[in-house]
């Protein structure tokens, strides 16, 4: 079996490529290759049994895609993606990776042709919903994006539809939570401050919380992220039909009952490291975000995820910080 | 004020543009000058008090819309596509002009600046939603589209909101019902059968019902749709904020209610004109439509049809045929 990642070199796509190095097999087949692709050289995993090509290029433009296929991977999965805030600040730069680049890759799979049909997993978000939402969101609750990247993943989904009920290939869109504890230095996200609390108050740092702690979102660990991937890779598809966007589980919490299971994990001496300095332009785009989902097409698919928060605390720790609070 | 239309060959087009000399007015105001654009030579209003400026071109070639915008029209009217049924058989010429075209329009808008912004009045489609779905589409029911026409459209609306969001110009989407009865030839759309079964027999000549008696649909007349483009070029946008595609309101009808009414508007004679010819191509795609929507916001915001199917063959009658059934 051959993967392709794009978007290799981000937090996501190098804990898949890992995952896929120790488990060694995806649906139960050996993993022959990976190609591993980013705007930037991905790095290989550590202790593969199979061989890793690594490849840097902007996919985006003409022809890009096509050399990415050129082996024909059985799997593709496209996590590559401006993120929300660099997509609202950069509006051209934003449209060109993650609306032409995508098409630009859905159209280079299908001049293929010739019987090849690949897996095509693509990473949507819960940016697709924007406010005012009901108490919990349904699974046949509209997409109304108050994001350029929450618009952009919503197209991308409506394309990987059409292009699956067309035959062009078999996708499936599955829409992360927002990953909490993020690991390493902050990105672009407007996103990042619901990791940032957590993971450099147990690192020994001070960290901002720019918004009020009433403010609930909706989570999962990159664990859980990467156990989607997998499972939307393994998945047969004909269970899920023809609306192949799926919002997966995660788990609603408010800042403060993040910062409570901080606190029943780590002690008073960590969260004390939390400071307050509100961002009206953060407070302004969180305000449009998902609170509450009700995954429940996913959890019936066997979709899974952590039931607690101090559960996903404990996944960083083990998974980050060798099981060590600083 | 100045108006431009695009797609103002087509049937909805040439009433539009007959309606603006009508009128003379657009919410009040004279209309000075309309551009008319289409992929085939339109023909200029009849009786008009202001300048009609023709064109033709294929407004998705780089560098072709950007020439429509060359007078910055007040109001643009966008109503330009391949139709369900072409745009289901060819892929890539349904993909250029319903997406690419609507992106480089969207764009060379955009690339004015300026201050220029534009109302934006969008044709989408009742093709956005795809079975199963509940008893009554409501304004929040998601849009999962099993033709490739309506994946364009619902990606044109999620452009549409994102670009007005921005202030890159001011649009509003509105989800068209089936227009019947259309005047004219048949054209390719899959729908086209709901109203050859009114018009031809009203004609004197055979029509072709392809679907069984019972298949419900979502109806409006020529005449409302014209006057929902209207509406929606006069209505404060800031009423409807940033959920800029609106469902309208229209009837909804089975095919055998259709008949009925013909039977009561022109009698037995004229009814036993409709031939019974089960096409499975048809019946596919038509199993897949919504069939009864709950128009609540649009109907709130004062867009307004018929209520009854006799009323909507009468409007045919008066308009189309001067009152006479043959």
């Amino acid at each position: 079996m051959h993967i392709l990642i794009i978007g290799a070199a981000g937090m996501v796509g190098r804990k898949l490529a890992q995952r896929l190095a120790q488990d060694g097999t995806l649906d139960g087949k050996l993993v022959a290759k990976a190609t591993l692709h980013d705007v930037v050289m991905p790095s290989a995993p550590i202790g593969a049994s199979f061989e890793s090509v690594l490849l840097a290029s902007d996919f985006s433009l003409p022809g890009e895609a096509a050399k990415l296929l050129a082996g024909r991977p059985d799997v593709i999965f496209h996590l590559a993606a401006i993120v929300s805030g660099e997509a609202e600040q950069n509006f051209d730069l934003g449209y060109r990776i993650n609306l032409t680049g995508t098409m630009e890759l859905f159209a280079a799979i299908r001049a293929i042709g010739d019987g090849y049909h690949p897996r095509v997993v693509f990473t949507s978000s819960i940016a697709v919903y924007g406010a005012p939402f009901p108490e919990v969101i349904g699974d046949e609750f509209f997409t109304t994006p108050l994001t350029s990247y929450g618009t952009q993943k919503a197209i991308g989904e409506l394309l990987l539809s059409d292009y699956s009920r067309k035959g062009f290939f078999d996708g499936i869109a599955i829409r992360l939570p927002t990953i909490c504890v993020r690991p390493g230095k902050p990105n672009k996200a407007a996103s990042g401050f619901f990791s940032n609390i957590i993971r450099e108050p147990l690192a020994g740092e001070d960290a901002i919380l720019p918004v009020s702690e009433s403010v609930r979102h909706w989570h999962t660990s990159p664990r859980s992220a990467v156990g989607f991937l997998m499972h939307a890779a393994s998945l047969d598809l004909n269970l899920v039909g023809p609306r192949r966007a799926l919002a997966m589980p995660g788990l609603s919490v408010t800042v403060g009952e993040q910062i409570e299971a901080l606190r029943k994990v780590a002690g008073d001496r960590v969260v004390a490291r939390i400071r307050r300095l509100p961002d009206l332009a953060i407070i302004k785009i969180v305000d449009g975000w998902a609170t509450r989902l009700d995954a429940k097409r996913a959890t019936e698919l066997g979709f899974t995820t952590e039931t607690s928060f101090e559960e996903i605390i404990r996944v960083h720790i083990d998974d980050e910080l060798d099981g060590k609070i600083a």
